[in-house]
């Protein structure tokens, strides 16, 4: 097994079944990663131990996810010099915005490379990892670029199925 | 000079202007308090340390003021058990609704008792802090209520000099 | 019985389950508390005269839940020199953006100690409350710390059910 | 001088010179009205004692004014079987939203007819007052109808206006 | 029959089963009322000329129930010299912020008189019609001081069962 | 002087600073248009009327900015065949969100074409306009391929200009 | 079969369901038109040569469906003289206001014309659509004013109906 | 000159005056760079261009400063494996939030690394740039775990200041 180069926090495992979709998406890549649940608020000295001797175990990026008052990835910021990557958990009452506006609107000297709200965004956060990773390992540059092209076939194909048989049975087929 | 009973904390300098507002109402009730610059995101550690020794130092109430990705008060909770108050800092670009997700939508277990947004608040959280100390000291109970009163006289006397003098002497009077 | 030291108050009894979880929290640190239907639109001398004579029966805090434009928690703190805590309903529409400006947006001299919106709410106010009385009863604080530490146990332990089984499994027996 | 059928109360002197719009267009349609500085929070007693009485003084309509966390409207509802009127005032953070939020969303069986926030909506409380008061003094009926009309004149005259000169000679005079 | 005296429009068959609401809450207040769909979109110049005739055809106000853009409020209180009663409908995307907005923002000199979004709104629009009513006929005003005195006992009556069996068994009767 | 192909509408005066951008773009396109001050509140018969019979009067497109419970662009694309854009305008409490909520949630069945809030979306409501005569008018499709054109070629020389004197000196001479 | 005058682009094939409402509107005015998924993020390419070519392969109308993040109707428009409309897609988590605001806040310039979120929303990109057409194609200037009388007829007929039948009658018939 | 490792592009050269601040930090980390104005939708070709070729040109990190609907962010990451970051502009109408969201909410596959609105974020897109280069640079990681240190002793230095001459002199000599 290898040395992970990514640390995925989340802080509590009903963030789980979200955020496993960042690590399916780190798989795909092969790239290494730990998972780790550790609250900002429940478990501080453990998260800050974590950031702080992340850097030092080898780990090059940091994922935090974490919704409502969602102090997570800043306090994990605030001990590493890596970069850290927030995935905002959408939440039942405000859709996600508080999440958001807390982990965006992180003071001057301090960022939080911020992704999409919810699911999109657990994607997007491995997908930005291994961009980050790219500057670094060509390996992974390459795979970032044949990523990008199948993107493209996946939605060429798409239209051209689409334009072969029409969108009513395109919807059928969908709701098969 | 007597020992501290509230502490209060602020993330920058630039928010010493609204946070010194909070000190003047304590001085009001003659609470005895600290007040310090110290953040959760640029000494981290500072802060948490402090946070853990309040209590046994002999403070009751804890209170932050931040802006934005507001995650001091927060942070603060997760390392004390004593009651924690939040002041949403007014923010320049969303008017202080980050500030106050990011205080108030705390995850169940780690409250923070958020006031209003800004100056307001940082009054009220000094008020709320006496009323908590109220519990204890009944001095500070017996204040409150004189408080109280004060506000409402205050208020009837204004409604007073209305009657007497009408409306648009009264805006002369106030533009004066 | 003990004498109460927390009133509850809700403004519909269709908030009673959400708010049923602040006295089930209140119960778990044998806080003994009443609770109460009392609405600061439908019968608002009851909510006054509740408010009015808190103190003077014991009481040394209250907790006001409301949604919409949520005046019960204002209300009810003009009238008491008691801290008074405040839970922000969820709403239908609006996701209860409503209720939290019309809680936590309180005019200088009457603050509401406002905490997370719904359920999560309803549990941080009991906290909050044990957290306050924790001022005067020492008894209290120290099961704050042993709650502190056991929130902290227990999502060390789900971490390490996480590092033991992986993500898969875990989140299978989750959906057990 | 007549006794007054419209009832104005407005929570603190700062709201005066936005409120004092409205006082301005009852006196244009010659309706005697009365206006009163009186907070749901810091005078509540009053309030309420005010909100009371004022169907058996006479007074028909209620006017409330307030910003923040705007509770007077329904504050004053509730003591009453008059219509009440909301003014949500223009805040400084959040622009108004929060006042109008804790004005319009009433729980059922409690409405505040709630109108534009800030000045424009000072003046249609007025409006909407005499509205009100046409239902059962036709001479306030007619005179609305004389208002619209004269709204709709100085409109036409304005684009007359604008027709004649053109929009740079327009834009010229509006900024001399 | 009698002849109606509130005039009740709807943008939409789509709101019926809401301002149904409106309609039985005027029922039990004995009102008679109109109710009309017709669209300030789709059939313009009815809506117009039915809100031209209202006044003369002896209706005494209006209410209006729209979504989104909800502008049925406003084109209606254009033409005429009733108050306008405005409820906004709750939208599937956006909550009904937009109905709000749309309704409630009027510009000085038109008002509409805007409730709580949705059901309780079209409950509360009857209740505020009522009320304006009880400016002219004493014997509505009468029976709105029955029906604050009814909601004041049903709420008094709900707190004693709460007090009598508990918060368990009572949220076990709710379920029921 | 040319028949107009264009009616601009504006609700007030007050938008007209604004709206003269769209008339001042228009003639850079020479395209002919007249300019109307009408409201959909104040003068709605004649704001109606002139609906109804732009499309038989020759004109092509109308353009409607209002701001608030912007009802402008609605009511006019009630009465006419023809496109209707509209210009959402900025306001001082909720900053645009209402006239934009108002303007573009429109029902199904009645478009409004609706840009940028304020004067960016005044410069856009023209530019739309002509894209739109250019279905017809091959020498405006022409003009608009060319416009765009100058658009890039102003963009590129402004980036000329930093790449040769940096970015400091640029600034500099933005300031003078 | 005509060669088509409408493009509809959409990013993704899970907007398909609502984006053939706009295709199914087309048709119900015999506009042919073409339909195609094309993401402006994973196929630019290909989106950014569809838009350039549109207008010289004899498209004069160009309407883009997109969600969240929504770049699809900026980028199309930034590469055609062709009016380009927008219809941004509800999302799961902000209602669709991201959508929204990344469609219509357009940089002066550029405009895109913005319709209604969600399904409303495409139906009346293909009544905008049809209305802009109707500039150079008198059969469509008559088939739309055909279609407002339809639907004018549609809502009178509804209206009748209630009236007959009262709203009770008309509920149950609507629920079954 | 050393070889740019990071490309900043701006949309428009009313950016520049904030985007310099990213500048400004990179230079204090003797990151070379270039920069560059250049819009989605006013220069798209030439926008394209750039993202396509960056890498290829030893580009590491692209920077991306955008207001309004922001697309430039989600533009030039369609067409390039580097990571992207996007600083939404604040705007004077919505304050920065549709800037925001423009670029947040980017769909599952196409990252944009998002950071504080305004000012703040163009000094954090710069600081979370070194953090990334830090993965390949260890010298640059040795200089942000200095400049970390740094905002820590800073911020220890004026909380020293502060307990030495008290709020009221601090504000003072802030304010000189």
């Amino acid at each position: 097994m290898q040395k992970p180069l990514v640390g995925i926090v989340m802080g509590s495992d009903s963030d789980l079944s979200v955020m496993s979709g960042c690590a399916k998406m780190l798989e795909a890549f092969d790239v290494p990663y730990e998972m780790l649940i550790s609250s900002a608020h429940r478990s501080p000295e453990k998260t800050l131990a974590y950031a702080r001797t992340a850097a030092s175990r080898g780990i090059e990026i940091l994922i935090a996810g974490a919704g409502k008052a969602a102090h997570l990835g800043g306090v994990i910021a605030s001990e590493t010099p890596l970069p850290v990557i927030g995935i905002p958990m959408k939440t039942s009452d405000l859709g996600g915005v508080d999440s958001l506006y807390s982990m965006v609107q992180m003071p001057g000297g301090i960022p939080v490379a911020t992704v999409t709200i919810g699911a999109a965004g657990a994607k997007n956060a491995a997908i930005l990892a291994v961009q980050m990773l790219g500057i670094k390992y060509p390996e992974l540059r390459r795979k970032m670029i044949n990523y990008k092209e199948k993107m493209k076939q996946d939605i060429l194909e798409k239209n051209e199925r689409l334009q072969s048989i029409g969108y009513e049975k395109y919807l059928e087929e969908m709701n098969q």
